[in-house]
């Protein structure tokens, strides 16, 4: 794909149009948009826009569709796949100036938001008023809300509460061609049209830029309660993932760690007070929330007893706030930990949650077969693993050539699992060259068109979902 | 729209296909497809495809495809905006014999159903392994699961458990070109590619044919408790939905009855044993569901105690199973009842939950203005008011064009509360003229080019959705 090149012209339109807080270039704008949590890549960007308001993104969209110059929309750049990368070049716009909470609909249980707040800023925001808003991806103390929305996140309480598209309901978003809409209503339900909506949430800011989101939210839940599950055995520990929801339990969280996961993040938090006997392969981390502490404690109980079925060591109770903390601390950290410690790869692979137990054996014997050594974690209730390949003392050869057919592989099996790729990290641009081994031709010709109906000229984040 | 009628030489041909239980074309079996349950409406398909593969239902879309003729999908017939009806003749695709529950896959918490199984079995089916499929529209024992999926149904438990698009996590379709895919993956959480699933849903057999539906499901619930609140004022009925859920209750359900609901559906179904003293304006029926007997105790003390700071009679509790019984037999046989009772209209509104009380008033005024008589009752904890216009006295001259503009003007006002024209019933064809109010150009534009990217000659279900 060839695309304009920005040119001082180009550079003094964009600083003419009212409500932009800034048009970058130097250089060191230009950097900081050029990468984003992926691995290590690095691509430059022309011109940073900081845009103020929603006109000035019709206009700079409008001027972009017409002049043939790519756009590529970036939030926090905590993603994991890419999306925020301006593979071609052109403008990054940049949503940071999207930064307000609008209102808190107390009556009706909704806020609506720009996509530039902080996703713990507006849990926080709307926890002050009684009412909870539960996806809570691991970077949520930096994410933006609508990067959230972008790829469809998810996070540890996804497995009682959902993901971000069972929050959205309504969307305002600038299309390619500068006009400006509403994808639905702010209704719990609706039976009008095709959902736009959802079409959009998961999107990865291919079919336009989102302005506000409307989120329904849910009150406030009042106490919770945590453990932590040593197993001798990493496979029975995901087996006994799908015994606690066998017996009738929906945890609010239920996270799986491989050990290395969980060491390399002790030893990147300087976390104290968790002993690690050499004979455990994996922990459970298990979270129960509601509003009554007695059925908590039973409910915690109860599942103690089910894991206890397994070969595990002596649980840890998380006996105070501070402990919980530094529990989720831990397991927030685990990304950034292995990140530190190598040159990685991430995987997110999701399968139904009973095929866990292969998944992981899988996982490790094309380890072997291929000479990777892989640190696994993630929301295990949802099926949903991240497989960490670290390069270790790989070769670059292998590493660049030979392990990308692993990793086809690993996929192959995970889709025969009746699974997918990605679970919350999207397509991006790192995984879209597996995309056929999810889709075939039919389906991707189906994507592809519906992208091409919102962005008939390819201007908007171009380089990804999609390979070539 | 002109599409090619059908010739002997067609019929020939969809009896050579193999897979196909039966091809009609007696004026019995063309006359029971040409209606459904909206209003009096009639047109008459030129024939009746009953397939029993999804292969033979590919051959017969590539062959309508190719010589243009249409499709309208069936299922129970039991719609309430016309989806069904073969507006243009052509063919009607009975799906009635894809009637398989395929595969309850209790470790994953999913089942596998064709769209031809009535709703209520799938569930009861399900409860039998202590399995829950949730919703259930008020015509759940007769209505087919696929009709369900292609409108987005709700029902009453939507309040606490959300509606069919909730639940559904992938789809097997055949396109209109006769090419089969599935939409999507068997998972909880989902980042791959655009959501095509979310898209199908509620998409009215516009898009494809259903022909595999893969559901989530959730642990059975073991207990549940109902109570029947009348109110002298309807208003203050509304008021009460709101106060209810803002001191953090979730019920199970909350549905919204006028008097005339009520006592039109106690006439219709012989009901006895329930008192309608002249002073009640409306009802809410109330339930609340969970595993713990006690708990739902104190629930259901706790919202008969907010109720009671509205203007009520006497609280009905329901005491046995049959008691239970009579009273959703009452609430799902309004709609039948008011039917039965007079030519009448439905609207399917639907607003953000507190604007509900405001909603019932501009009904009420509207109706003054425009000289119309309304039955209205639904969802109340969804925000979902179903608005039953009767004909009553009304000239026919009045009924069928000034009505239009009352109907617009309510519609008008729907979506300036923040809500759109149809919460769970759909567009189809009887609600296509009011698109334009929900939607501007743009954004029908957009769903019409998203139509064209699926169904790129419009044979499949066309005349629906989108007016001219």
């Amino acid at each position: 794909m060839s695309y304009k090149k920005i040119t001082a012209e180009d550079i003094a339109y964009f600083k003419s149009i009212g409500g932009i807080h800034a048009v970058h270039t130097d250089e060191d704008a230009l950097t900081n948009c050029a990468s984003d949590e992926t691995e290590d890549l690095h691509y430059l960007p022309e011109v940073v826009i900081e845009p103020l308001t929603v006109e000035a993104i019709s206009r700079v969209m409008a001027y972009c569709n017409e002049h043939h110059i790519t756009v590529t929309p970036r939030g926090a750049g905590t993603g994991l796949s890419g999306g925020a990368l301006p593979v071609y070049g052109g403008v990054v716009l940049h949503m940071k100036r999207f930064n307000k909470i609008l209102q808190v609909d107390k009556r009706n249980l909704q806020v609506t938001v720009e996509p530039g707040v902080i996703t713990q800023e507006l849990q926080e925001h709307v926890k002050q008023q009684g009412l909870f808003y539960p996806p809570d991806p691991a970077s949520k103390g930096s994410c933006f809300i609508g990067g959230n929305v972008s790829e469809n996140s998810g996070g540890p309480r996804a497995v009682k509460y959902g993901v971000v598209k069972d929050y959205v309901l309504n969307l305002e978003m600038v299309l390619p061609d500068g006009n400006i809409i509403w994808t639905g209503a702010n209704v719990l339900k609706n039976a009008t049209g095709y959902n736009l909506t959802q079409l959009v949430v998961g999107s990865e800011g291919t079919l336009g830029i989102i302005t506000k989101i409307v989120l329904r939210l849910i009150p406030a839940v009042k106490h919770d309660l945590l453990m932590l599950v040593p197993f001798r055995n990493a496979v029975q520990a995901c087996e006994a993932v799908n015994s606690i929801f066998l017996t009738g339990y929906t945890p609010s969280a239920l996270e799986f760690m491989e050990r290395d996961a969980l060491e390399w993040s002790m030893r990147y938090t300087k976390a104290t007070g968790i002993d690690l006997p050499e004979d455990i392969q994996a922990h459970l981390l298990i979270e129960v929330d509601g509003n009554n502490p007695d059925e908590l404690y039973k409910d915690m109980d109860a599942i103690g007893n089910i894991v206890q079925q397994f070969d595990i060591d002596e649980i840890l109770f998380a006996d105070s706030h501070e402990q919980k903390q530094m529990l989720w601390t831990l397991r927030r950290k685990v990304g950034e930990a292995v990140k530190t410690n190598s040159i990685y790869k991430e995987e997110d692979t999701v399968v139904p949650r009973a095929e866990l137990p292969e998944l992981l054996g899988i996982i490790k014997s094309l380890g072997k077969k291929y000479g990777f050594q892989s640190v696994c974690y993630g929301h295990a209730g949802d099926g949903n693993l991240h497989v960490n390949i670290v390069k270790g003392d790989m070769s670059d050869e292998d590493w660049n050539n030979k392990l990308t057919h692993g990793i086809r592989q690993l996929f192959t099996e995970v889709v025969r699992l009746g699974g997918t790729i990605s679970g919350e990290h999207g397509i991006g641009l790192v995984q879209k060259g597996y995309m056929d081994i999810a889709f075939n031709p039919v389906q991707l010709g189906l994507m592809k068109q519906i992208k091409q109906v919102f962005d008939p000229r390819n201007i908007l984040n171009p380089g990804k979902i999609f390979a070539g």
